[in-house]
């Protein structure tokens, strides 16, 4: 497959290691790892300089790849070390599905070889690899493809967090149709919430957008409602982290806030995700247990200074859930959702 | 009068110096000036370490006192070394309608006594400080009395930016009842949106109600509308910069949004001020101009690191403008209005 330098993951150009930028920097500075040995890439998912749960899996699967090149090719041992790779692998986040997902598929595909010679496996492995890739993008396209007819040139856009291709591959989810529509010369005027406490909208979006060549414009959480007010807002459109199977949808801490102020300005409130995110277990939002993460995320300013005050409480939710009502569709790489979400959800194919 | 060590603003005990809390060291730091000459009241305005327009009339107030003991008390060049000064004053903050109104009320009096011995002028122009002083207590005690019989006993309260003693005198306006509450041994749990972008309640608001033995707890800006569909808020309380005449009212970028969020979720909203701040020049909201402020505020995240990314631009807005239909009622000096404020307004006395 054809590499662009923005891409996230991705293989070096004699295809025996991986550069990914280093998301530790950004937005300072855009540095590239090479890896190619087993103690980096468990330790570029360990310090989140790889992250983002697509992300990591494209990752993973190239990991598996790569490492089977310099693995000792006498047979019986190189099933084994990949395993042991394998296993390092998973356990550098365990966490994250994304990551087992993809390591286990190369294990499997490792395993219906048994009697190849290493030379096809370690081929096999790598066109695994590219396709668990691709099949990424082709998703992230299809997201990105429904969700830009959702969106007339040149209108005004609001998104939060970061959904983008850092995080997935090319288009990335709630940042797809953004990304799409650049390539395609469309001039959309995106306003990205900074997104407190850990800034993503104002380091990663604005980074992506900008590079994409996006209008983009950077504001704090709070002044949303002001933008909406201004008429400078003709959609919003937001990632998701699950979707219930009625359509509530939780996502980053901030997301149902926007959906109220959307509701009350008349302006259409999208969420963008796989079909994969939406999880019929949890029948309605109050299923969803929303993470409490550290106070000193917003005590300590992004870490920069330590602002807390002795007996002063700081909470810290990650996540919030928007109803079902508030949200005007929901956008799959298997077509756009429309309320009612129970039955849009369950005829979805 | 009494001080507190609490009040922003008081006389030494010595009765001939200013003590002024140092308000560029909180929270980290609660330090003291100690004020008698001309200089350093004007840097101690122009560099912020005295803020919020009530607290800078005050200020200014015992500073023309202060300075009168200290002047030669030959009669004839007393008055006009005084007049010097306060024009000084006058101009370490222009756009401090407060100050010159503080200001020149002391020279009135000064004026009024001409033929008096400046024993008697330095005399009265103590008095008149102390006076401005109560006045502006006895104003905010008003608000935080009115408004304090809005609220139970035990519960939730939203704050929003700093309205509390720090910028005004003992009470503040938006946090008057909180502060009057506690002191009558009320048990309120108040939020604090810390206030992005320059964090005037994780560091302002937090600190004086801590200090209050107040329940505090600081969230971002994003987390409102969490906390108010979760039940934890049963009323918003905001101070406000002006209020036009049908009650459009301007205050602190964000204000707007946790209006329209308290309407969707069924709480009532308090707007908090002096009468006084009811401009009658401002048929509606729409007269009120949103200053712009400077972007890097934004991308240096309160100056600790620079997150700037060429191309991308940073708006910041420092107010909005809340319609009158989402403010259940203006809580001020001369008792609280409803809607319709039109009439409300036209109507107190």
């Amino acid at each position: 497959m054809e590499y662009k330098e923005t891409d996230p993951v991705r293989l070096s150009e004699d295809g025996r290691s991986i550069i990914a930028i280093d998301q530790r920097f950004l937005p300072e500075k855009t540095e590239y790892l090479k890896i190619s040995r087993i103690e980096e890439m468990v330790d570029a998912i360990k310090t989140l300089a790889v992250r983002g749960a697509p992300c990591i899996g494209v990752f993973a699967g190239y990991s598996m790849a790569v490492l089977a090149l310099d693995i000792n090719k006498d047979h019986e041992s190189f099933g084994a070390d990949l395993k042991s790779c394998g296993a390092l692998l998973v356990a550098s986040r365990p966490t994250a599905v994304n990551l087992s997902w993809a390591v286990n598929r190369q294990l499997k595909l490792i395993d219906g070889m048994k009697d190849a010679p290493a030379e096809d496996i370690s081929k096999s492995l790598m066109e695994e690899a590219v396709r668990i890739h691709e099949e990424d993008i082709s998703m992230c396209h299809k997201i990105a493809e429904n969700g830009l007819s959702l969106l007339k040139d040149g209108c005004g856009i609001l998104t939060h967090c970061n959904a983008g291709a850092l995080a997935t591959t090319r288009y990335g989810t709630g940042l797809g149709p953004m990304l799409l529509g650049a390539k395609k010369g469309m001039k959309f005027k995106v306003y990205s919430d900074e997104t407190r406490p850990l800034l993503q909208g104002m380091r990663l979006t604005a980074y992506e957008l900008i590079r994409a060549g996006v209008d983009e414009t950077v504001i704090c959480d709070n002044m949303a409602g002001l933008l909406m007010k201004q008429k400078k807002i003709d959609a919003v459109m937001v990632g998701c982290d699950r979707v219930a199977a009625n359509g509530d949808t939780a996502n980053k801490i901030g997301t149902s806030s926007l959906a109220v102020l959307a509701k009350y300005y008349g302006i259409p409130f999208y969420v963008l995700g796989p079909f994969s995110s939406i999880d019929l277990s949890c029948k309605t939002g109050e299923d969803i247990v929303i993470e409490e993460r550290d106070p000193k995320e917003i005590s300590s300013l992004y870490f920069e200074r330590d602002f807390s005050i002795e007996g002063v409480k700081y909470y810290n939710p990650a996540f919030d859930v928007t109803d079902n009502a508030l949200i005007t569709a929901i956008v799959t790489d298997k077509g756009i959702l429309y309320p009612p979400y129970t039955e849009s959800i369950k005829n979805a194919k």
